[in-house]
């Protein structure tokens, strides 16, 4: 068996020994080098926080254990298919490999929203289910001008 | 001045007095009925914390605010279109309504990756930037079934 065969098999342990202790049935683990740097389920429940799945739990332990918002090097192993949310963390994080076993239509399967999110992401702001309201003209130019002009500004 | 565009504009304050405290150029408020729940700027560079946009931020502090990860009913004012990650967390804690100022073109035009990632997240997996590795079979399956056995299971 594979390392990458390994760690997916450790996220899925993970996602199933969570169930029973309060945890949404997912589970992470990020590693670089052959070493784990995070693991993690999901606590949205647990911990009434809504962002808590188990790849950005996992992200912000790797990024707190490295003292730096850059990932670049791991990969993370996801036992489904991570949702838009989670795939946009793993873009931030500049994390280049991601390894999963189950998809969106195996969540959606299970009654969670993954494939309908991926869904409503790809339509314009206008046809979504979310309401959008643009508001032009209101002085947000001004923020990137005065980030433009900040010398002691780190890019990420 | 209506209430939304008052409170847009605390969301831009907020981002851009974030900009010389180290934050990143980007400030959100959620509000229901009137009342301000959580208002956030940027922190991914001050907290090493990848997930850390202002409305990431916001989200977390509502639904703790709350003891609840619905935050149902609720406005969030971005002085910025919130990027894929924070627009899954939008669609993960049920906020229906989102009031924005800037948008993607004018965050890339400083710098960031938010239309970027809007563009990669279209693609099948496959097409992507980073590396998708798909492993069925390796016991994936099993969570799903798990999850649905399991009778104290809280549905989110």
């Amino acid at each position: 068996m594979n390392d990458d065969r390994i760690l997916l098999c450790k996220a899925i342990e993970i996602a199933k020994q969570g169930i029973e202790k309060g945890c949404g049935p997912f589970g992470a683990v990020i590693a670089r080098d052959g070493a784990i740097l995070a693991e993690a389920s999901n606590r949205v429940t647990l911990d009434s926080d809504p962002t808590a799945h188990a790849e950005v739990v996992a992200i912000r332990q790797a990024a707190a254990s490295l003292k730096s918002h850059d990932l670049g090097g791991c990969t993370i192993y996801c036992s489904c298919e991570p949702c838009p949310m989670c795939l946009g963390a793993i873009y931030w994080a500049g994390i280049p490999r991601v390894v999963y076993a189950c998809d969106r239509s195996d969540a959606a399967a299970a009654g969670f929203s993954d494939k309908d999110i991926y869904d409503e992401i790809m339509l314009d702001p206008a046809q979504r289910k979310i309401t959008f309201k643009h508001i032009a003209g209101a002085g947000g130019e001004e923020i990137f001008k005065a980030w433009e002009q900040y010398e002691s500004k780190i890019p990420y």
